[in-house]
């Protein structure tokens, strides 16, 4: 089969080809690639930048959002069988520790990530778990939802948790209207009756926000606090979600917040700097969000066979991969680039 | 009356004569001092630390840690009378915003704090409201329980909400066992069934730790963090609470932290100062802890009711104010100094 | 004032003259009514339902569901001025006892209920208090949302409490798409992204229903538990909402629900009969819903503010109340009856 | 091996012997059996009362309370190894349904029931799954905590979803101070602050409850409703937890609770008879409980281990299972029967 391979760092991705993975293992699935997601993360991969971190041997196939249809299934796999359409859930988890066990997979004590730290899907076929595929609606295809199995798969995981102590009476700030905070959106309309206002620098993605469902936009042009404080009656909203994570996002996020809100960092980059008296005094929570987890997937497919969440998506063929790669290196996207077989 | 005044900061405190306050107010209650908790806010009141936050009008009545027993009341009190013996509320909520109406008082849109910003209770009587006293069981003391309206107030704030998510198999690190952790260590242990390893610089602070009820002692000499991790498997707690906030308190507690934990913030001095990733890919909550509502002080009176938790009291004269205050300077009160009258 | 009193039992209501209540008390609230809703529960008092139960003391005026102007206020009251635009909550609470502490006001040890105990709203104004009103958006008339203060109120609170634990995959039967089901249907809708199956006798209250986000409606006429487990794949619903309470809807409500789900119960009628190993093995719980507290009617406003939540009403002046009743009596209603000045 | 059988309903059991199971699935775990606890549900099978729901084949081996070591397990088990000392949770679940995923295994769409449904633990060796076994501390022995596999484990679950939402000031009423109710008592101290009132027609039983933890003992005597009402200042419990329905302790438990409270019912045999209109003028609730999960399980050995749980135990040999089988049908056993090898 075909496989895109990170052959050394600071290199191009190589096309190569190799044997299609088997079901060995009792739980193994192997699915049949009908769409894999184009990620900044696959950026940096190729920068070397989670060289340390995955310590992956190279060469290796990169890809960690994949959808298609079950190839072969492992011996014990009673959930999903040949033929079925999926989603892969970007991480193959053991089942048997304490997270696993809660539900809270995402923070399983022996995991696999393939695309990261083993073979992903930018290939004819992934070799993935019975634990990590996710059965979709016949509504749904999967090169239009593969992306959403890791970026939109984080913003859910943020949303649905900040959703949980919202009502109608409160107003949830979304800092950053992107990839993820698009997705992060619509999921909060789905599941939460808060006041949304966005925050972000592009007006036209503040234009996008507002026609899936956002009731404020507001450009991030240097007054974006004091315009959120007054749209929020001078105490600032309930709950902030921040998808971006640089730039001064996190001091304005938890400054355009409540008293005993949260502020959900989600997006990365620089640190979160402030005095113990502030936080105590006005008892606000930071909280970390992390991707989702397997219910998570679950649930978001559910919004998403129903229409309820939809992404733009521009396909590339597998072989044209370089060309996706740089699109998204030079900002050429508009949605997310998936690799079509 | 007496009362003891701030008539300037930077000056030792006054006492002086002043007429009794009268329930003028439908919800106002007199109440006579039984016992005023010394304060290390009240050093740093008189240090002008809180000039600009309180803009409170010198000269005024400091104080604000009070019990004793109900002298008056306004027209329209019905939840006590005359002679009731009671703990004073730290502060005076207005009872109809929507932080009042949802038991969540301390955060009130327009409440008072007696002793900080208006009269307090180094005194003999002190003004409140209806909405800020609980009575007390037939057991308790006002002298003996003043301490716990403010500095025990806090901990059993952060305790509780802590306690919520700790099951049998749980562990809880609490950093500092001073004033406000050994009450904190004692609601840990009537609340919940985790293990209790307690972290301070202080041996002795440790051994106190230990007899009422902390599972682990560990001294604070720069291995901390990696004593922790080994008694945790290696994972870290599931829950911090630092009492501390300062001295590098705040990245040791978020080091000692496993993956999905909570970080609790109460003590406070130093910066948090975090790189966002880290927070993400362990998806840790850094959680902000005030004072608690009226609710939590009728939580933690009936725990103290049935001796669950103790405080030790050095009690001083009215009259004799400044040697509390000296003695409070100098370290030189084991547990809690209490104004009597 | 003209105001239309209970004389006495199994009698027609009667219109007299009665002197304009004063806000007398601190936290008095006069309001000038603008829209009273006549209610079953208004033709139960008559035929003495409620005697026993209220102790009412006859003359008085009935109406329990208001909303108006403010007239006049108490010497204490700060969250409404004369001239307001509010809504009325059906109870008077005291705002001392651990329920009202707890934002749990519906359960107040000493509450009143105007309408019902003491004087109501059919009247050209009505005493409350300022714990018992809700400032109204300008988007708002109180004549359109006056029945909202209590069948409304009920719908809200039942269906917020049963919205925390529905995610995405899951399912929620309405049973009765009459008007609070009606209600219940569009906070459901706005609350939850849970599946939505309407069960009624009526096929026009279920295309009303399926008209305002139902998802699929269920005509009861002996088959309607078979086809709700057929429309959730044999397992039952995870949550059932009862607004009926008779006629074997109890019954018929536990059998069309999952293992682990919650059934909650509004309406009233017959008695809940299930041998105990059926809620043992099947781990089943049957919720008690009572009115909503003030915050869920503020939060029920916020809905209603945005046209999140709208009800039919058929207005009639108030001097007309006997045709308003004969009316409801009969069955002639579409939507809610409300009396106007 | 030997295993002891059901041959027929009505018929007493038989001895015979079998070959040791072997782990031929992947996550097949064998234990070699220390300790099988001897239950009353066991002589409930041989009068043929669950033979329809079971429809196990005759001849079977009884017994679903069992701890042990590891003896064997299958190729993709990681947990455990041979000669690790565990505990059996009583169902093997499938791992990959929603339940199951979810941490709330006893809900699993595709379990079994050794001892039930298939062979179970009267015998020298049962075969089970990874994902039903847990370690065991060093201070633990098997067949001390063999009897915690099903019923302590279920008294465990009611005890600890009550306790969530126990507060210092509230009560807890325990119904049967029995087997079940026992551990009960002892989980309900290490989870939670409320005040625990147990209630028993056994004077003795109630001197027990009183030795390990309780706080008021009633003897129902026919005025225990009474007598909790007294005990709770009129109002009535938080929180009711019946071991025993039957009897009339469902509307005797119902009856002693405070509005807003819940009433879990745990013990089975009669029907919840209740009018509509009284669970929901007080708000009440009824919550069903079945056997715990397998983090229950994992919560209740950490209980255990610390020794904050224990259990009496008259140990019978594996070939003497008959006089361990007529002692529990006479009323001869104190604490729970346990068959060693």
């Amino acid at each position: 089969m075909r496989a895109v391979q990170v052959v050394a760092y600071h290199r191009n991705l190589e096309l190569t080809e190799l044997p299609v993975p088997e079901a060995t293992g009792p739980w193994d699935v192997v699915v049949r690639i009908g769409g894999a997601g184009v990620c900044r993360t696959d950026l940096h991969i190729l920068e070397g930048q989670w060289a340390e971190k995955s310590q992956v041997q190279l060469p290796y196939t990169i890809g960690h959002e994949n959808a298609g249809w079950v190839h072969a299934v492992g011996t014990a796999v009673t959930n999903v069988r040949e033929g079925d359409k999926v989603i892969v859930h970007p991480l193959i988890t053991c089942g048997l520790c304490r997270a696993c066990r809660s539900g809270d997979d995402v923070h399983c004590e022996a995991s696999q990530f393939p695309g990261i730290d083993t073979n992903g899907g930018y290939a004819d076929y992934l070799k993935t778990s019975a634990r990590s595929v996710v059965r979709l609606d016949d509504a749904l295809e999967p090169a239009d939802v593969a992306a959403l199995a890791d970026a939109g798969l984080t913003a859910y995981h943020a949303a649905a948790k900040a959703a949980r102590r919202l009502t109608p009476r409160d107003r949830c700030v979304v800092i950053g209207a992107g990839g993820l905070g698009h997705i992060g959106i619509q999921v909060l309309k789905a599941l939460s009756p808060a006041g949304l206002i966005v925050v972000d620098r592009n007006p036209d993605a503040l234009e996008l926000a507002l026609s899936i469902g956002a009731d404020h936009g507001v450009v991030a042009e240097g007054k974006q606090v004091e315009e959120v404080l007054e749209l929020t009656g001078g105490f600032g909203a309930e709950v902030v979600i921040d998808f971006v994570g640089e730039g001064g996002s996190t001091s304005a996020g938890l400054a355009m917040m409540r008293r005993a809100g949260d502020y959900h960092v989600v997006g990365y980059g620089e640190n979160i700097d402030v005095p113990t008296i502030d936080l105590i005094s006005a008892e606000k929570n930071v909280i970390g969000n992390l991707v989702g987890s397997y219910n998570d997937l679950c649930d978001l497919m559910a919004l998403a066979a129903r229409g309820a969440v939809t992404l733009h998506t521009a396909k590339y063929q597998l072989d044209d991969f370089q060309s996706a790669i740089d699109d998204l290196d030079a900002g050429r996207v508009r949605g997310r680039a998936i690799l079509v077989p």
